[in-house]
């Protein structure tokens, strides 16, 4: 039955901070055990949280190859249990840092393929994955995986579409293209796609043209200011249904007060209330993962980009915790 | 009479901007004088500003020693005049810097002996306490002294109860247990106790039923958001009536946007706006004293998190200048 | 014909990110062409963007003489497009970088002269001017060219009134007496004044008793919270009417934690969203120029004022760019 | 025989940035398997780096609690073999990273017995130590530990001499006496002891009164220019012979230049030229342990320090692994 | 004849800040004059500086792609004349700021065939590049096009020898690379080639022993301290002789005190005093373009780096300006 | 008898860090009282040290105003006795923070009349100033006030000859011009005045040949270099002789990468031993005051060059402490 994760394991709790201070401590993604792919207890595992520590897509500012590692440092001031809804994932699931999936900084092209390779074992093992970025781009070779027998549904909060063609006369692959290049392959239904959030001045527009001539529904902020969280939300839902659903977070959909450290910021955006409340309504779809992506630690001197980062992986990871999906294959 | 303080004097202006630049000079809260405890004039206080530069209780990351230099700094920036109701709170009551409480930062025990200490000074003198932290065990030996002759109520803004029993095993005194000890003690009254903007990942949620079972209202963030400021300050106020009132203000209360410079940010917040009108609606309480602690200047690249609490404390001092308790015995 | 601009060239178009990387070549506001005042195609120029890098009005913390050149930076991230009403404005009026205005760091009499100079220049010249500050004290001098032939209206979003009498026994000229010189001097007429945003704590309130009297319509943040964007900006559009109106935005009208780098912040701001809202309500008014000030650099270590100010500068120049007035004479 | 460590084992070599981009994964020291001292594979460990994350014991500007971490971040650009002496040190002896010692950040005796506790396990399992602390204190209970069996001398470079009695009135255990207590309580034979870079300005000069009365060889910062590295270290290893010693490296014996993010920095000291050229001379000592401590990241904007702290723990490394001590009982 | 420089135009002096503050107008290089590659003018360029904003080959830390900005920014502060030698190059040759190369962040190949492509039309012309980047991997294609008539020397500034084979198994362009590929394509004599300064943890000293092989001489870091600058360039000068020599300089062969912004720092590195003294060793050299790369503004919180790299750019202009070599074809 | 100061006076003992935490307290200059040029008191202070928070004759890079704030926060790290002659400055001479000079950010005229003011009042009472900026122009009013008897003689240490002759077109009053301006009004004998550390790239050079021919020394850095410490200081007290003279000490004769806030930053500079060093050989001169200027807050973000600074003012305090100049008339 869909909602019977894992036997619980004792072994997939978080450290507390009452018991050893949260900076103590060599930091793992909210202080899980370190699992490798290859280890006898892998297939315990519930929901694998990924680093992908790569922005050979970005075309603007770099830096989010550094995102995993802070977010793994900042991840370590996470608690067990959700303040709204007293969920604890660690019992709902059971949950581990599977590492950092296998990267090229230096071959675009190698790279997708590296982490396509990683992401297709997880499923494999039907592990679901809460992925941190790294740049828009790899959210392509995860749906690649994730997605390799059929297409999927999608949320998808950031402030640009993400779906525009090429860049710098022809170039297919950055993190402006990766939803573009997903529906042209498959891995996406456009129907079932919804984007909120999309704000900032324009190239031509033409991606956004795009993206509804194809049926993505685009809800610009100027919308969801008009329409509120509640509204946007539902349809959300209603668009995605009880189908495969993949969730997408990027972290520029925050205003730049909120999350000054990513490469391409645009003011007017989501405050983190919106946000945490946004990703609430969740609760209860069909996910099959999801990744929280852009995160840049160069440009973010006060870290506080990297806390609302895991703060919001909580937060998904609570209703990946909750879905369906979540339980391995056989239980 | 209760409104009638100090009788008014020139002493205690704080010096204009018109008049000296507000970067000139050495550094004291609001460019007011500073006053030592065995000076003459101490008797013509009747609000006296105290840093307590200290972080002993600080589970999570240090730093909060340096609140109250750096709040020194930037309340030069601060005016004479109260932008909404007109009030100028020098002219309403006689205020001073009374410099820092004696610490110590490699002694918990001592440490809370010297404040303690310090404050029964004040209380003996009628000088009503506006304190700047510090971590937020400060607030237990404060209380100890200004509530050495019966419990008192308290609003309380915070991301956090601060109402734990014990960390590492045991150990009682931390930045997260001063008002379960307080509580315990005796010097607060469970049922006039009011947590405001509680939020954030939970350990176990035991802070939260103590505080529950004992009497504390908590109104955590999804609450406030609901009810809405007004609703929320006059339910404060009727909780707490017309007894005896301290109000601590922990800049984490506030969002991690407006306030990056604390040990254990909660994203979610408070906006200044926010804050500044639930302060504002503390006017007439009967106030014994406020605090505001946790600002950490290591975390704060910005110095943004100094300028909001050094504002905020202004509107304390505001209230605090027109509350009946701010006269000191005899006059 | 008002609406008729220059005859649209290819050469005032900016370099787009699809063919060069936004952080790629040397900086110019909005990656247009530099054109020199004195070069021959300036006549085709309608409007113009121009840095005045000065600050020797600031009585408070320094640096927005560096504000020029970090805005011209971060405005290399803005795009062709209004995202909200898909102009282009590049499209519509010809725009380009004229470079800075003169000035001089030891002289402040001096300094003022030489802006006057420049923007009589332009005045004579038919362009309208988008300025980026500097202090606030540069829209008196901009003002004394724009103005030069009659008093104009103006809508001012600020946190302070700039129309103090004078500081350090009589000093009539600094970044907070801008506005009351101009009223005095004939350049603003008081009753097409509205102020929007005014907060912070007051020196003696002498600022506003004196512009109440004379005619400035002054909305504190208070008010503005309570009637609302729609309602602030229909009566601001109503005060200015459809004569001339000069626009200043000074960028500490925005909350701190949106805009940290300025030399006066005020906590309890404006929101980016509230901003933009606000000066997209400027549409079709009879705009002569406007201004952008107060971005301090060196007290933005993560730039993310400079990149407020810039999309703020994009926003104003939608809205100069479909104003009758920015068709230089003859066309 | 002495120099014989553990058999060489696979499993303790470093991931290599060939293989993985330098930045990726989670952070162990010098991408180093990290063993709990519970674990099976415990026993064929030879080193351990080990990080102490406390800073109860500092009377000043706080934060080295968080040194380990940002030590292991910055560690992972570390390389394999010693570029003046060719030794691979993980080839020479197995390394590991042990993880962090118990601390209490709010009970200074819990914290140093705590402290104790871990090492003396350490010591029982032959394993040498190599720490990163953490204030200055830290050292005592490691001396502690490591020195139950009888005195033992020490090479220490730092600003200050560490041989103060007590602080605020009679509190006997801050980073300002470790050395005093270890003396006093049989840990280091205070002839046996050399300080080096001794300077700053100084309270009374007991503290240098009291280490030559008992025969420590103080070699402040003017006389080690006199008589230049080479002199200086002949000194030094004269004087601690062939006997067991112990290193310790406060970060603040560099100029602040080199290493700003320390709580207590003193003009005018160590090049990391000349700190190289020191500790490189420590080879064939009789080592028992090193540490490196004081490394404060809240204060260390550019992350320089810990680049300073990690570089010279491989120097460490370097010269424990070639010491005849580094061998455990049995082998 | 060689030393007969273009005649001497007005035109390309740069501003003084006697005229206009450093900080004021747009930033070009040294504030000369910005000249387009298709420009009327170009024919008039003897030193072209262009910038090449490009990081693809960066294995480990990126943002050198944000270099050539930065620079520009800080060159305003670059005076005319040398302190040393009174040399004005901009007196000695036309000098001017040829924009940036075109680049692609999302592909290597592609981007390093417009780099050569670019460098290519500068060869054309007879103009000299001096160059900042980006990463050290774009010297390569720079030495594809300036060496397509022969190999050259070169003196090479390094903590690194970038002499490596490949990364992540097989990939052969990185900026660890560059000098290897250049010698085995033919753009490098080896014989003629000395490496100044490498020091660091090696991987596995393959890259040094390669090098050793082919006849490049490598002055480690210890040999420099041993032999001083004088001896150390009298040998640089006599290894490349009067022939074509290229000069390439990575500012993390400074310490990291003097250039913490930079991808691959090692400690223990040139004080600027040495670089400037070694820099103006080359004078007289037969020199046909040098580079300076790796400047990494997003981990340079205080700027320092940039302005030691434009100081040594500036030093470098000198000796190109007074080099045989930058005489155009035809002069 | 010159060397016979006050009487001495418990008063005046800095508070030690073993009583109270170095950053516990308002921040005076090193933890001094704060004595008012009217107070009683004033008549028992030998030595007054004073900032000067003014920045209006930079021309560059501003943010000097700042300084006297940040240098008084840095300062309560010094302790009382120097380290390498033993001197307790503070017991061998009255010591005191005498405030801010009082200054006018927005005129220059008025800024500078007010500083010679309250400098003549120092120079009325007997008492010998150490003073801390503001940009080097302050050093001008200064020495009006000081040396309104007759010229003084004069150790400079800097990267600038500030011997300039004036700015942007004839202003003769910025931080470039302020020796120029004393050697004409007869405040300096330009023949007891020695200049070191001058270095960076020249405008023309005017500024050292008016210098040389009036009689100045100028040591350039690179003959600094060939002379050595000690040779340069021999000379420098050989032209000064037995008379009166004046110390000032720009913080940007240091290299940057040990002040790098300041506003106008030369590569190649002195390190703080060299400084130290130099300082500490004017001992025993007749020195009637001295300043350290230029260090400016905002581009400081580690705050090494406060603490640079402030360690300096230290070192010239000791000389000034032991100048037969500093005993007031009638002692």
């Amino acid at each position: 039955m869909a909602d019977t994760p894992s036997s619980f394991s004792e072994k997939f709790q978080p450290i507390s901070g009452f018991d050893s201070p949260r900076y103590a401590g060599p930091a793992t993604f909210m202080r899980l055990p370190l699992i490798d792919l290859a280890a006898a207890d892998i297939g315990e595992v519930d929901i694998g949280i990924v680093g992908v520590p790569w922005d050979g897509g970005t075309t603007n500012r770099p830096g989010t190859r550094h995102g995993p590692r802070q977010l793994r440092d900042y991840s370590t001031m996470i608690r067990a249990i959700h303040p709204a809804t007293n969920l604890n994932p660690f019992k709902a699931r059971n949950v581990a840092d599977l590492g950092d999936a296998p990267v090229n900084p230096a071959d675009l092209a190698d790279a997708l393929q590296r982490i396509t390779g990683f992401y297709s074992r997880l499923k494999e093992k039907g592990i679901t994955p809460l992925s941190a970025g790294g740049d828009h781009l790899i959210s392509y070779p995860i749906l690649k995986a994730l997605a390799c027998d059929g297409p999927v549904g999608m949320i998808h909060f950031d402030a640009h579409t993400d779906l525009f063609d090429n860049y710098f006369g022809g170039f297919k692959y950055t993190h402006g293209t990766p939803f573009r290049r997903a529906i042209e392959d498959g891995y996406l239904d456009p129907k079932r796609v919804v984007q909120i959030g999309i704000r900032g001045t324009m190239y031509d527009g033409e991606d956004i043209e795009w993206g509804l001539e194809h049926g993505v529904r685009i809800i610009r902020m100027e919308e969801f200011e008009d329409l509120g969280v509640d509204a946007v939300m539902e349809e959300a839902r209603a668009i995605v249904g009880d189908q495969k659903t993949y969730v997408t977070f990027d972290i520029d959909s925050l205003d730049p007060s909120f999350a000054p450290g990513t490469g391409t910021p645009e003011i007017g955006g989501f405050t983190t209330r919106e946000a945490q409340r946004m990703v609430r309504k969740l609760a209860g779809l069909n996910l099959i993962g999801a990744d929280l992506v852009e995160v840049s630690p160069p440009f973010d001197p006060a870290g506080g980009t990297a806390w609302a980062g895991v703060s919001l992986m909580f937060e998904l990871l609570c209703v990946l915790a909750t879905s369906p999906s979540t339980t391995r294959p056989g239980f």
